[in-house]
């Protein structure tokens, strides 16, 4: 069964997962280690994605604004878990300049820097030291911030948007009164990451509190939203953090309460990043390549006109633009309709099969018959293949202009229900012990997990072991190659027996494989 | 006469910038050297600029990508004048990890990178190393793509957005078949930015070549939109350059010509940074903060109601609030109008004079009359006072409304007509040599040049000097603090004699000191 790609899921999920990124066009490796290009079309992705939940941060009351790129050495030694957590693999700048010595550049020697300065791999202590100086009064608050920046964190093994030396982020940072002010903030922007990926991204995740052992260094509480990719594996796909006042007690971060009292304040923070996209590749791509949910192609409709060098080619690109215009100016989703008209010298056949594996929800193709008779053949992503068979369909261009908003609408709602039934229906709540774990996700030396076949999640009772307890569950785990995701929010009371410990459970936690 | 700020323009012009930046909440500086912090106002006014010039470069065929923040140390020596013109200040990272020692963190020795790397001045060769993969044919040409970044100069002297150590910007990078496709593509970019500043940033220009001594590294031409300050200093606002096959070259990016011919690409390179927004304070600010064009004002209407801690409180709310939500229904410059209800707990008079400091277009205030009498006060930023005392009108809500788009587009109009006549009478062109272009300008051992005085930019015909001989006018302009700063387009035949060799002049040149 021949497909676009040269490596099928099924054959090797990680190698399929590159071809993907590869042959969509999304990203490149470049010469620097772990930091990729983005290129155009994974950029336009990343765009979209930006838009939705910018707009979605403003409309919950925060601003952006921008932080430098630096943090002082020291500044990363406030926090004692932060330290702990975070001063490990990161960038650090030394120098300021380069000499030529023997026409050679080398790093001059005389330009060391008094402080070394780390490149930011996230920016709780650089925002708490300008949080500090902004707030004095209960007047002052709650801060509401935001930034879309770059962050680098020195990983030792990278993979293409999932986890890479560079990547790009929003980190959104706020300062509040109390703890009910700031675990309501930290929620809220939760929820906003469930809507980003669920309605934008279509990407069905669980929302929960992480265990203990899995927070942010230096928060009080961590929640994520968790998303299942097609190897079943897990992927975190955002989290927000209740920080409680631990920065801002390292940070003095203090204001007069309406009583006259000097308080510390509660902040929170919280991310998403380029990781997304690595999410929706495995949420939705198949063997053909990437199929992108429509409201985040950067091209939604694209038009491929079957030229062949003959004078009747000017009258079908004429026939093609004029319906791009037309569709351009129709709305979905709330904007603008995006189409695009393929002009590219070369081949219509190549041209299809660019477009199958970089995504776009629909292709139409126009050739001369189309045109004659008024139509054109129309080809969806999401329905790509009937057996090996590609299914196109002719449409008149009417009645293909008045379905296409609906039809771009479908198509986002079909792929949505197509991961949320697999979600929904590979998370196993009947393994009661942790050998029946063991023994559903397989034998723990299995170095090659792909050979194990296809896992889900499990979802057990557990008693919420903390300290000592809690990192021998780890360590079990690990010796899977598992680990705890989070306790999905709006549990009714726990019944049965932990599965770790054997006492009676307080929780179901989610445990599974995970990016 | 008292005004907002606390010193005013004439008595210390680089004073008056520091207030302005600090009193209209646009950034501070950081605890990091040379870095500064882009607060929520500043940071709306960027996007504001960031999104109107992205739908020109994209409406001219580009499109954005990103290429990673590291550029490895071999790379930068590759481009030999691009070594001579950047190797110099830069961040250099030398080392992948901190440890703890004794409850101290350092540098741990052990991770000292093979190769340093250095955080991007400017992406030239990292983009020119993809350009080599990514062409082979003249089919692939042209590339056009883009990039919004982060960019590190090790600068010794720093000002808030005119120079910055890390500073946001924008940078295109294109590839092309011919000189002349690549030319066409410098030119065209020029044309952008010098919309953009004219038309959104109500910033009038210069458009020109730079001479030789002022080009980038690694061009055969350098363009620029050069804007005059308030107190007389050239900004230049952007730069778009013909890099000719310097970097291709370097490189190696070379395509097969239709002919089959091996041929070396033309590159083209063009940025405009956060500076801008440093140039907006310059042309537009007065002696009571900022002034902001419409199109780039985060809020172009400010509602202030005038709340007593009376019952009528929330009547006054609510007409306030009913009044945005229509102003927010209207359109202006093609896009919604962004209207903004003050509802902070704060004095009226306070909150007044805060928007007055920020530069909001147009100032609403209501009180209980102006709601009886279904009324609001308006003042205009751009006319704010006559003589000492502010100008603010009755004017019937209903009036407002019909008007508001046009008198946003009036006061958009003001601010480019003002300092383009601020422009246009300051420049000289009837000084026919140094000497008196050197008396113009005032003594050379004047340290304090704010006491010279206002001066503007002198136009003269000159010979194009190159080399040495060029080398030689740019220091007898230094003692004067003087600069080149560009042969401006569109230029008749030149007459008259060289100001610097007495020579037959071929052209006219910019004098001026500058930013």
């Amino acid at each position: 069964m021949k497909r676009a790609l040269p490596v099928t899921r099924e054959d090797n999920f990680p190698e399929w997962y590159q071809a993907v990124v590869d042959q969509a066009d999304l990203a490149e490796t470049s010469p620097v280690r772990g930091c990729m290009i983005i290129k155009p079309w994974g950029w336009g992705i990343w765009e979209l994605v930006q838009a939705s939940l910018d707009a979605d941060i403003k409309r919950t009351g925060h601003e952006n604004c921008y932080f430098p790129l630096f943090i002082p050495m020291s500044f990363i030694a406030q926090e004692a878990s932060h330290v702990e957590g975070f001063a490990k693999e990161m960038a650090v700048v030394t120098h300021h300049r380069l000499k030529a010595v023997d026409g050679k550049l080398v790093v001059d020697p005389s330009s060391e820097l008094e402080e070394p300065l780390v490149v930011r791999p996230t920016s709780e202590t650089i925002i708490g030291d300008a949080f500090r100086r902004w707030v004095s009064s209960y007047r002052d608050l709650p801060i509401l911030i935001n930034q879309w920046a770059n962050v680098v964190r020195w990983e030792m093994r990278t993979r293409m948007f999932l986890r890479t030396t560079e990547f790009l982020w929003q980190e959104g940072h706020t300062a509040h009164a109390t703890r009910e002010d700031a675990l309501e903030e930290t929620l809220k922007m939760l929820e906003v990451y469930r809507a980003l990926a669920e309605d934008v991204l279509a990407m069905p995740v669980v929302v929960g509190e992480k265990p203990e052992n899995e927070r942010f260094p230096g928060a009080d509480a961590t929640y994520s939203i968790e998303a299942m990719m097609q190897d079943g594996k897990a992927l975190q796909a955002g989290t927000s953090h209740y920080l409680g006042t631990n920065f801002a007690q390292a940070q003095t971060i203090r204001f007069q309460s309406a009583a006259g009292d000097l308080e510390y304040c509660h902040t929170t923070s919280w991310g998403v990043s380029t990781r997304l996209i690595g999410g929706v590749i495995m949420t939705h791509g198949d063997d053909d390549g990437l199929r992108l949910p429509p409201r985040i192609a950067p091209r939604q409709i694209v038009i491929v006109p079957m030229l062949r060098e003959k004078p009747e080619d000017s009258e079908i690109l004429a026939y093609c633009e004029k319906l791009k215009v037309e569709l351009d100016g129709l709305s979905a989703f709330g904007q603008p309709l995006r189409a695009h008209l393929d002009k590219k010298p070369a081949r219509s056949a190549n041209k299809r099969w660019d477009w199958v594996r970089r995504g776009a929800p629909i292709l139409l193709e126009v050739g001369p018959r189309d045109m004659a008779s008024g139509h054109v053949t129309m080809i969806r992503r999401d329905k790509l293949r009937d057996g090996d068979k590609i299914v196109s369909q002719g449409i008149s261009r009417e009645d293909f202009l008045a379905k296409a908003p609906e039809l771009l609408a479908e198509i986002q709602s079909n792929l949505y229900a197509e991961a949320k039934a697999r979600l929904d229906g590979n998370i196993r709540s009947d393994l009661k012990d942790f050998d029946a774990i063991a023994a559903y996700f397989g034998a723990a030396a299995e170095d090659d997990e792909a050979k194990s076949g296809f896992k889900g999640w499990v979802r057990a009772p557990w008693a919420r072991p903390t300290g000592a307890e809690l990192q021998q569950v780890e360590t079990r785990l690990k010796a899977f190659k598992l680990t705890l995701r989070n306790v999905p929010v709006g549990q009714g009371g726990a019944g049965g027996t932990c599965v770790f410990t054997g006492r009676p459970a307080v929780e179901e936690i989610l445990i599974a494989r995970a990016y």
